[in-house]
C-alpha cells in the first residue's frame, strides 16, 4: 500500500492531449511531482504527450513501475491490467468506468482476479484517483490539487471528492477515490491510515460498504487511534435505487449501518457540512472531557448555545467563587453584572473583557473547553479578540478553543487569522456546538 | 407607526462625538440620510456634535418631530421620555437600557405609562433601533447600514441583529430591534409589516412572546399573506435561566411554542442559517407545489438530495415518457444512461447537457420545482451552467430553481452571478433541500 501513495514511479496509460479528457487531466496532475518522481505516458496513438514520449505498451518500459493508472475505454481495460501484471507493477489504479456500475459485473471481476492472481493491489475501477498532497502526488484527475494538512478524505463519490478538494479551508493528507472497490476497499484504506503518521482524521462518503464484519473489526480498532467521521447516502428507499444506478452498490439499512458504525466507534453525520465541520476541529484541536465555557459579546447568541449543549448532552458547568472573585476583582469586566456560563460581556466589549474572561474561564478545573462567541457591534475589536484567543491557546493548549465570529466583511480578517493558526470558526452556533460536541469524551 | 419608519424628521437625544459610544454611533447612522430628512440633535453639554448644532432639550426645537431616539443613561430616560410627549412628537425610540432587563419593572412601567397617556408609540427600551434601508434610514447604532431588499427582520437582540446586517448575502426591507417591548411589541410590528409592500417575508429571532394570543391571532392572519420564518432562543432549562438574565423574558415552554407557531402558520427553525436560508428562498423565490426535480453532475450528491427530500417529505417524480424521449432525441445527452429523476449528468457534463436537462425537466407537468447541483469536474462550465440557469429561470418563472454549486475558489463567480440574479445558492445539499422545502405549498 504504501507504494501507491509514495511512488518512485508512475505510468500513465491512456495519457492524452485532447482538451477536456481524463487523460489530459491525469497527465497535468502528474506532471506536478515530476521532479520528485518518474513519470511514464503510454499512449500506442501519440508520440508524445505534453512533451512527453509515449510508450505503445507499459511492457516496453525497461524502468521498474511502482504506480500504474489505466484511464482507457472499458473494453480493452483487461488486456492493459494483464501487462501491467506481467510487468510486475507495484499497484494498479483503474480509473476507466463501465464496470459493475454499468451491470457489467463479470467484466470487473475478470480484472480483480487477474490482478489479485499477480498479488497486486488494484484500485477502482471508476474511481478518480488517489492525492497525496505531501509529497505533490496528484494522481487523479481531481481539477485541483488540494492544500497540505491532516485529513485523510475517502470517498465513493468522485464528484463529491472533487468539490471537498477545492473548498479553500480543508486541508488534507490523503485523498482517495475508491471507486467499485473490486480489490482493494474502503477498509483497506482505513487500515493503512491506522498507522499512518500524516493522518490526524479520518473522513468518509460512503454508499454502501462491501463487507460489513470487515469493515468492523478494522474500524473499531482504529477508531481507537484516529477518530473516523462518516456520512452515508442512499437512506431511504428512493435513494437507495439511485445508489444503484450511481455505483452499483447494495446501499442497505440504514439503521443498521447506524448501529454498526456506533459500535466501530465511527461519527456517523447527517450532512457535508457537518462531515467537514467535525473533520476539522477534530484535526486541529485536542480532545477533551465534559463541560463548556461559552464567552459572548451577544446575550442571545448565548442562550442559543446552551439550548444546543443541553440537546447535545454537553455539560456548562457553573463558575467557581474562585472564577468570579478573579472577575470581580478585574477592571475590564466590572460592567458585566450577571457572572454565569455562559458569560455575556455586552455588546460594548472590548478585547481587554475578552481577555480577562477567556483566561478566567480556562483557568477553571471543570471548564474543560470553550466556546468564544463574537458579534460586530459598534466597539468590537474582531482582530485583536482574534490575536488574544490565538495567545490564550498557546498558553492554555489542552483546552480546546473553537470560534463563532459571526457577521460579513467586517470580520472576515479575524476569522482568516484565526483559522491560519488552527483555530475552527463556525458561522452558525449550532455548528460551533456541534465541533467542540465532537472532542468531548464520552 | 408609518412615522416609526418614514419619518420627515428626527432628534437624536444624547447626540456624542466621544468614540466608541452609542450616542456617536447612532448620530453618524442618521447623518448618512440627512439630506431625505431633518436631523436634529440634542444634549445640553454639547454646541454642536459632527459639525450639526445641538439643541438643550426637545421642546427648544420649533419644528414637528415624527421621530425620537432616545440614548441617555436609564436615570433621565423619563424625563426626556415626558418631554417628548409634550413635544408631541410623533413616535419614541429608548435606546438606553437599564430598565426590566436590569430589574427595574417600575421604571419600565413609567415611561410606558406616560406614552400610553399621550398615545405615542414608544419602542424598546434596551434595543438597538430601528433601519429602513429602502429609504437610506438608519436609526439605530447598529455599525453597518444593511443592503435593500425585501425581507424584514425582527430581533430581540440587539447582538444578533449587528450580524446579520453584516452578512452580505441578505437584504432588507426593514431591520428592527425591537427590545424591552414596554409598549410596541413585536406583534405590533408584524401587524404593520402585513401591509408593507416592501416586505416580503418577515424573520423572527425571539426569546420569548408578551402576549400569546395576540400573537397568534395576528400571526395566523398575517402568515396567509406573506411567510413568517422564526428561531427561539432560551428552549432548554438552562437557556430560559440565561433568558432571564438576557432580556428580562419569560422563555416559557418551548413545546407550546412549537404548537403554537405552527397553528400560527408561522415556519419555526432550529438554526441561525437555517432561518437566513429559508428566508433567502422565500424573499426570492415563488411558491410551488409538491414535486422537485434534481440535475446534479454528481451521482453521491443526487442521492443525497433524494434521502433528505424522503425526510422532508418532498416527492421526486419520476421522469415522463415525453420528458425521457425529449431528451433521448438529443445529442448532448446520449451518454446519460439512466434517465431518472434525479438525472445524473455524469462528471463529464458540459453546459449544454445541462441546459437541455434543466429545459427538459422544467416542462414536465407534475415537476414544481428543480434543485440543480454542480461540483467542480475536470470539464464543468460553472458560469456557462450559471447563465443558463437564469435563461431558464426566465422563461418558466413560475417553478422555483435552487442551486447547489459545490466547491471553493473555482465557482465562487459563478456562485456570485446565481446570487445577483437573485438564485439562491447554498453550499450543503440539504440546506438547498430544506430551502426548496420552504416554498413548498403544504
Amino acid at each position: 500500500m504504501k507504494k501507491i501513495f509514495n511512488p518512485k514511479s508512475i505510468a500513465l496509460i491512456g495519457a492524452s492531449d485532447e482538451l477536456g479528457t481524463v487523460g489530459l487531466g491525469l497527465a497535468e496532475n502528474l506532471l506536478e511531482g515530476k521532479d520528485l518522481r518518474k513519470i511514464y505516458f503510454v499512449n500506442p496513438k501519440r508520440q508524445e504527450v505534453l512533451g512527453i514520449k509515449c510508450f505503445d505498451s507499459v511492457l516496453d518500459i525497461k524502468e521498474k513501475i511502482d504506480l500504474t493508472i489505466i484511464a482507457v475505454p472499458s473494453k480493452i481495460v483487461k488486456n492493459i491490467v494483464f501487462n501491467c501484471c506481467e510487468k510486475r507493477v507495484g499497484a494498479i489504479i483503474v480509473i476507466s468506468s463501465g464496470f459493475k456500475e454499468a451491470g457489467k459485473i463479470k467484466e470487473e471481476e475478470e480484472i480483480r482476479d487477474i490482478a489479485r492472481k499477480y498479488k497486486i493491489p488494484l484500485i477502482g475501477p471508476n474511481c478518480l484517483g488517489i492525492i497525496n498532497p505531501l509529497i505533490n502526488l496528484n494522481a487523479s484527475f481531481a481539477p485541483i490539487t488540494p492544500k497540505k494538512g491532516n485529513i485523510a478524505f475517502l470517498s465513493q463519490s468522485g464528484a463529491l471528492l472533487d468539490s471537498v478538494v477545492d473548498k479553500n479551508k480543508l486541508r488534507f493528507s490523503k485523498v482517495i477515490s475508491y471507486g467499485n472497490e473490486a480489490d482493494v476497499d474502503l477498509t483497506d484504506f482505513i487500515e493503512y491510515l491506522k498507522t499512518d503518521k500524516e493522518t490526524k482524521v479520518i473522513s468518509i462518503y460512503f454508499e454502501g460498504i462491501k463487507d460489513g464484519r470487515k469493515f468492523m473489526r478494522i474500524a473499531k480498532e482504529v477508531s481507537k487511534i484516529k477518530p473516523i467521521v462518516a456520512i452515508k447516502s442512499g437512506r431511504s428507499d428512493k435513494g437507495k435505487e439511485a445508489v444503484g444506478t450511481h455505483t452499483g452498490t447494495l446501499a442497505g439499512d440504514y439503521s443498521v449501518y447506524q448501529t454498526a458504525m456506533k459500535q466501530s466507534g465511527v461519527i456517523l453525520v447527517d450532512t457535508l457540512e457537518e462531515l467537514f465541520d467535525i473533520s476539522l476541529s477534530l484535526s486541529s484541536l485536542p480532545k477533551c472531557e465534559n463541560g463548556i465555557g461559552i464567552v459572548t459579546n451577544g446575550g442571545g447568541l448565548g442562550v442559543l448555545a446552551v439550548d444546543y449543549c443541553f440537546e447535545m448532552g454537553i455539560e456548562i458547568p457553573g463558575l467557581s467563587k474562585t472564577t468570579i472573585s478573579s472577575l470581580e476583582k478585574n477592571k475590564a469586566i466590572e460592567k458585566v453584572i450577571n457572572k454565569n456560563n455562559p458569560l455575556d460581556l455586552l455588546g460594548d466589549a472590548l478585547s481587554d473583557r475578552y481577555a480577562v474572561a477567556i483566561e478566567s474561564l480556562l483557568k477553571q478545573d471543570n471548564i474543560n473547553g470553550l466556546i468564544v462567541i463574537s458579534t460586530p457591534q459598534l466597539m468590537t475589536e474582531h482582530e485583536k479578540n482574534a490575536k488574544i484567543i490565538l495567545e490564550l491557546r498557546n498558553k492554555y493548549p489542552l483546552k480546546p478553543i473553537i470560534c463563532c465570529f459571526l457577521g460579513g466583511e467586517s470580520v472576515n480578517s479575524a476569522i482568516e487569522y484565526l483559522e491560519l493558526n488552527g483555530i475552527p470558526n463556525y458561522p452558525d452556533v449550532k455548528r460551533a456546538v456541534k465541533s467542540i460536541n465532537s472532542l468531548i469524551k464520552k
